[in-house]
């Protein structure tokens, strides 16, 4: 098992745990991505350069837990689906 | 070597490549996460239930690469900000 | 009637002479103003200063437009919504 | 004077009060749509029929404050800018 399929195994454990499950619809989950990497984007939202590590860091953590979660919904094998599309990007 | 690390090295290697990595500022790819993360809540945008798995599959894959450029760009070691941020998360 | 009642009055009978106000609710509205403001932050997404002005000025307009297509959903008046939460960022 | 123009005199007021024009390039406020936006959109996260209309009210009057801020940055006349959108639009 590769660590992908290994981390939405945790996370899919910390979820059901807290009955979050029901909530978690694609749709609902893509939402989620977009308002996690909004807060995570106001880090850098008056100043590119100057930014707290700290606080961009868990930000960005944020976003990846939601989309393991949306790989979780959506019974994507991740690694898989990123090697497909960049492999699309590459002819382009 | 992780999966995580594993999958930073490709991506690494493909923007080196195409000389991309001048334009790979955080703030940038902040926006960039962002943009993406919009594009693919496109694919939900007037229907929750009925939405292109193929479509959608793809957007997510272009989240999830520059979610790795952007763990490139800030040498974050992925799997470790997700486990710490799970474990404060699980607190709340 | 003050501008922003009359647009709104305009981009309905607009709305409604092609059927889609079936679709636009404020969940869906809220999701196309997040979209849109996403396409235009992509006029700025790899260099802040050189920016097509007319693109950007085409994306900005489709923000706008439903924002005031959410003005209609959610029977807003706009002009005293702004006024009010001015009045209390002053504050802050 | 249309409202719209009236509406960015009175907010451009406001921020020049506050000395905050120095971070309004259209790159930023572009960004800080996007990120209003999203606050907006949390509105409508999980529940897409039951929100607070009071929130939902004020985190929408934030994304109308900053479009008129980009019309100050950008010296848009937001009134003209849609109805060529409209226009344009239209045709399609």
């Amino acid at each position: 098992m590769d660590s992908f399929e290994e981390e939405k195994k945790k996370i899919e454990r910390f979820v059901k745990e807290r009955d979050w499950d029901q909530f978690h619809s694609p749709a609902n989950l893509a939402k989620s991505i977009s308002i996690e990497s909004s807060e995570f984007l106001k880090c850098f939202q008056w100043n590119e350069k100057n930014y707290g590590k700290r606080v961009a860091q868990e930000e960005f953590a944020d976003v990846m837990i939601y989309c393991f979660q949306m790989g979780i919904a959506m019974d994507f094998d991740i690694k898989k689906i990123i090697a497909e599309k960049m492999a699309k990007n590459a002819v382009k």
